[in-house]
């Protein structure tokens, strides 16, 4: 949680004249996001969020991010859009930084998610993957299952750092899920980070979903998966069946899965684990001690990882397969 | 810049259901203040910002601000308020730390501040000092004249690495400024931080002041000698005149002041300079590398302080005397 970049006051009103919500009246930065630089703004007009795209995030998916928000939100999904400039343009320059204008979204993410949360992300996830249907534009995954060997090189020294013996039971995750990737599931554009910070409440009714720069195209039920570890897992790393249950049945409500993806879920949710797993310890070696934000521990994804790796069924979250 | 604590939202959403103000809508954590962690927060009654006052402030002192922004607010001074809770209380506890509820000001600092700007602040200076009048509370400078001594003794070693001789010089003046310092002038609360961060302007109209967690009693001048400091330098620490007669008429219009501290001023401001210079050394050699707040460099304050010591006269500072 970070402002890297300043705004300075005459450059932010020079910038919203081109838009079309009236002056400035103020703008904080806000502790939000580990990758840019955000701002509350308000205008005449009401609240805005002020992103600049700091130098993680590469600039030629932005068009992708930008476009898919304003497509998911065309298609009835509650979440933020990019504004639109005068002249029709969402992604602008401010700063010396690519620059889009958002829209605010009012709610609040829960810190300690309940079941009755957890149904209505999974119905909010299955709108999200029919609505991004037809979207024009893709991104690839960068963090696909074949891109988490190369990762894990790079920093496979810390594995043992933080739990002696975990450098061995990655290298076999591994190969063990390079084997079991199932193929020809149902793909298509996935939100890919879908935990609790990014999904917002208002009295308990989900209000919105937000943060959309890890989206891309992806095996559908991966998405799921990634939702039942971020949302399934009690702090202590115990698996909460009940929560998954409804996440799952929330879920199929709206987009049954298949025979093929119910089965293949176990795997996928082992996957979903190892990528978590491998980000953060990346995260966990690289961030120098004082730094501005703290490391996530890569421990809570070696814990899911190992329940997961003891599924033989799907039915072993709590629905009928 | 941070926000040091987190607050849930079962228990944001239960402490503000003891205030008026409707039901939480969404909060953020915003970047401002090195001392505390604020939270921008939207309820249905519009924004707010939520203070949670961390272990650098001295939660004795929580009364004197806190009062003090509705005394002047009540006087018309354009500045937050803290909110009152249905029992009447401004001070509550969330998190585990003292925290207020305040009311939001829209309007923006100004990061290249003109004569417009200072001639405001100037006339808003003289306001506050005059509407603090009758303030029950009183609270003694925790960086008065003898505090700068002790201070200096716990830095000095920081002073020759940032620049050569420059311990001796601050030891010479340390003497000069305690042989000099005016005794008997008009004194009252000052707001004692007025840089261009603590204005707010809409449209190059003064549109409010904030941040009173330095407010203190203290001579009435060394307000006045702070914000010359603050706002009448460019960034190559020269001394622009136009700007320092604007905040001084301003200032006079409002609350003239007399022949004694029209005297005192370039002694207040040599003051004044040393103050932050000491406080700036202070935090040079207590940050460490890597920190989340990067502190302010001290040399400016040096050239500050080198500029007041050839002012033989008030009338140098660009008003008649």
């Amino acid at each position: 949680m970070a402002v890297y970049t300043d705004v300075a006051d005459e450059d932010l009103a020079h910038f919203l004249a081109d838009y079309d919500v009236g002056a400035l009246l103020s703008y904080r930065g806000i502790a939000e996001g580990v990758e840019n630089s955000n701002f509350l703004v308000h205008t005449e007009s009401g609240p805005y969020i002020l992103t600049l795209y700091e130098k993680r995030v590469n600039a030629s998916d932005l068009p992708f991010f930008l476009g898919l928000m304003n497509h998911l939100a065309a298609a009835g999904i509650i979440c933020p859009v990019a504004i639109s400039d005068r002249h029709g343009n969402t992604l602008r320059e401010l700063a010396g930084r690519p620059v889009a204008l958002i829209s605010f979204l009012e709610g609040v993410w829960v810190r300690k998610p309940q079941p009755v949360h957890c149904g209505q992300v999974g119905a909010a996830l299955a709108r999200f993957h029919l609505a991004a249907e037809g979207y024009s534009l893709t991104r690839p995954n960068a963090l696909a299952q074949p891109d988490w060997r190369p990762l894990f090189q790079s920093c496979r020294e810390g594995a043992d750092v933080v739990l002696a013996g975990l450098e061995a039971e990655i290298d076999r995750e591994l190969a063990a899920l390079q084997r079991a990737w199932p193929e020809a599931l149902p793909s298509g554009v996935i939100h890919a980070d879908l935990f609790p910070d990014n999904v917002f409440f208002l009295k308990a009714e989900l209000s919105g979903i937000i943060d959309f720069y890890f989206a891309c195209n992806e095996i559908l039920a991966y998405d799921v998966a990634i939702c039942l570890n971020a949302w399934c897992f009690e702090p202590d790393n115990s698996f909460n069946i009940t929560k998954a249950r409804a996440l799952l049945r929330g879920y199929m409500e709206v987009r049954p899965m298949d025979k093929a993806e119910l089965t293949a879920l176990p795997v996928l949710a082992r996957g979903s684990a190892l990528r978590f797993l491998l980000t953060r310890l990346f995260d966990w070696i690289n961030t120098p001690e004082g730094a501005l934000v703290k490391p996530h521990n890569p421990l809570e994804y070696v814990r899911k990882l190992r329940f997961h790796q003891k599924i033989s069924n799907a039915s072993e979250y709590g629905i009928d397969v």
